[in-house]
């Protein structure tokens, strides 16, 4: 076994160690001597430049434009919505001076833009004809955080928000279940994650909004990772911003308004997901190299396949692994980066004509005439994007428990990772308690029931429910 | 005149007016509640995107790869290079507090990340197999400006800086020259915007740099705007930071450093090499909608056409304007947002099998028959694009003004607005005399000569030099 992959620890006996490993072997991330910030190193950063990119497309599909907000926000601004200020103010950064001079009123970095959104929104909607506001913002999120974890839990996330208003509640909820689904298939079949797609209750729901919808994924550890959020507002933030358009027969009325987004999170839900001993494992569908060719030795025949060969496989990202550094070496850094495909190419295998390809997810090798690796690999790159979302779902679905009682639901919480699916009272009373005893939160809600009880209190049932401990 | 053209005031009467009215009745942005930031809105925010798509494409093409450092610099890592600091610290926002806490050191929001990057490059260059580096990030930045003015002078401002290591001396200047090759084509070849390229002055040159080269465009007032900037570090900033390197014979060297950026200030600079009464005029190559159509009346016959020419225009960026408004109303807006071509379509005008283009840079008028309209498009696109080019080249030439003496420097200062080409001494008293008693700086070296003295204190004449004002 190489240097590179003894490096990283054993998935099975320590995760949050072996994460951190393959963060920083497969050259993702590297810690700052900022605090609780991160540098994006550029194979990390290559990864989040193709999620932009197909998210970004999807976004102007479906009508969206993109904007860029300032990045602060003065402190009567962030307290103007009740909520949304006890949901944050605890967590942000303070801009207190700029240059010399201590600031009239204090400001800080966004954690979310929504009062920043309100505020124009007030100045720009007037009629009826403005609506419907399809608004998008990429951007630098701060949240002052007290312990880090790279793409999980970070102070500074890259991500995206939507902000949009619309003339009916109909519409608000349309477009928060649309934006919603463009979440989960993305993940689904970009990212290969399986994702369960739900309601969060009263208490786990954003700071100021009607409805939450969230993304759960399980990770390989069986803990939560939420995904994405997309949020319904109805009007509360409309009313507190006094936002009002005039309809066609000159009436102020209200609009109703959503948001929804996702992060740099994705990225560790990447990692944990889909990750091995071996290092990343990457879906080809997000991978910023598809295909590593690595020549076994540099005779003049090698070196010509291997030209032709990058060449031909043109249309997928290709990479040639030409340093001076043993084979060996070579494979386990493709491995350790995920690289879905790599193909060996020695001189004994050209007096055969074939190739060696070994596939990340598997690691399988498979011998292929040099005529064939252009269908081979078409092949194989779907082939592998399609067995890692089932091995995942698989793993996932394995981890999913029932329970019908409490001791039931204890036993389980205390024995198992993984999520745990309960009829439930829908009383945060209940939820609390939930999480005192066994140190499990609601995930989301799976749907509305209204025959039963509670497994957890035995009070009437209202939902059928998710729990399990988060990142 | 329509109501909107109205809005804008005379160019000729109130420069600083005009622009203000033409970003604002263009759509590119909003002012805040936040003092000093702007909210770039979707129109003028998608301009930005075409800028990144354009630029990043270049910066990979020569080798560069995108990273994301943190955005806070603490302030013991601002400290570290003392002309760096000296430059930065007046003007940086603090942030004192997470949450509810006092920080142990303060922390500024990065004004730009040569402090950053240099602790990153020292955390990652080991072996000289380890250069080049070739960084770039797209971020935003802040400099806590007393008066602000959209795009020009904003306390965020949105930019790309490279950061990129080299093993000589020789390798770093020519990358430091690449990059203002790079920015210079752009701006010629998209943006249609003549930059004199040169050499800033001791005085004027980057707090930290050994060569700070810029690109100074000339705006319609005769004001010049800095349009970006290239630097040569040579090993200040190495040094600072101690990042040494082992050589094939493992002796301990420092790195050559540089870093080159541009920013949304040329949004600025598009809007006045080239707006005029009647709004923003948009370069074909940069405008986000190349083409609009509107139709006169909504026959079935004029939207049947508008129709099938949107779809055979499909290659360019075509919009059609089916608002319920006037045609007059939607002429001034077609060109207050400065879309190269707007097609009008009438019913009498199909009569004869035609349309009528207008083209936004001469505002003339071309009955074109509906058979040829594609092709026309695409020669007036060209023709546009190099117009505007040639237009903005012949009016800055004519507002460039030689001075021989003290007295032709003074009395041209006062009497015109441009910039005055000079011999010059090269000394920083002389620098400051002038900006003294003209407010002339200097913009850039353009060569280097050793005969003849200084027009403005007649010492030996180092340089020939351009002056002006500036934004």
């Amino acid at each position: 076994m190489s240097k590179l992959v003894t490096k990283i620890t054993d998935r099975d006996l320590d995760f949050p160690k072996w994460y951190t490993d393959v963060v920083k072997e497969a050259d993702l991330v590297s810690y700052s001597n900022v605090k609780g910030s991160m540098i994006i190193r550029p194979y990390g950063y290559a990864i989040w430049e193709n999620i932009v990119s197909i998210l970004d497309k999807e976004f102007k599909r479906t009508g969206h434009q993109n904007v860029q907000m300032p990045m602060f926000i003065p402190e009567s601004l962030l307290n103007v919505e009740k909520e949304h200020v006890k949901g944050f103010a605890p967590e942000v950064a303070w801009v207190t001076h700029g240059g010399e001079n201590k600031l009239e009123e204090r400001m800080c970095v966004r954690p979310t833009s929504e009062t920043l959104f309100c505020e124009h929104f007030k100045d720009i909607i007037k009629s009826y004809r403005d609506l419907p506001i399809l608004y998008n913002q990429w951007c630098t999120i701060v949240r002052w955080e007290k312990t880090t974890r790279p793409f999980l839990r970070s102070r500074e996330i890259l991500w995206q928000e939507g902000h949009t208003m619309h003339r009916t509640q109909k519409e608000a909820e349309e477009e928060t279940l649309k934006m919603l689904k463009i979440y989960e298939d993305f993940q689904r079949n970009i990212l290969a994650i399986p994702v369960i797609v739900g309601r969060k209750t009263e208490k786990e729901k954003f700071s100021g909004a009607e409805k939450t919808y969230t993304l759960e994924a399980m990770m390989y550890d069986g803990v939560a990772l939420q995904n994405g959020t997309s949020h319904y507002f109805g009007t509360h933030f409309a009313k507190a911003f006094q936002i009002s358009y005039l309809d066609e027969e000159n009436k102020l009325l209200t609009p109703y308004q959503t948001s929804w987004g996702v992060s740099t999170r994705m990225l560790g839900s990447i990692i944990m997901t889909h990750g091995d001993n071996h290092g990343l494992v990457l879906p080809p569908n997000i991978a910023p190299i598809k295909i590593i060719i690595i020549p076994i030795k540099n005779t003049e025949e090698v070196q010509k396949i291997t030209k032709e060969l990058k060449e031909e496989l043109n249309s997928y990202t290709v990479s040639i692994d030409d340093r001076d550094k043993s084979p060996g070496f070579k494979f386990a850094d493709a491995e350790v980066k995920g690289i879905p495909i790599r193909i060996e190419i020695g001189p004994r295998d050209l007096e055969k004509n074939v190739v060696t390809l070994v596939r990340r997810d598997t690691l399988e090798k498979i011998e292929t005439n040099i005529e064939n690796v252009l269908e081979k690999v078409t092949e194989l790159l779907k082939e592998i994007q399609q067995n890692m979302y089932d091995k995942a779902l698989k793993r996932r679905d394995s981890m999913i428990y029932q329970a019908k009682t409490k001791d039931e639901f204890q036993k389980i919480a205390k024995e198992k990772s993984g999520f745990i699916l309960i009829d439930w009272c829908g009383n945060t009373e209940c939820e609390e308690q939930i999480k005192e005893e066994t140190g499990l939160k609601s995930r989301c809600i799976k749907e509305d029931v209204n025959i039963g009880t509670c497994a957890y209190c035995n009070k009437p049932a209202k939902h059928k429910i998710y729990f399990g401990r988060q990142y």
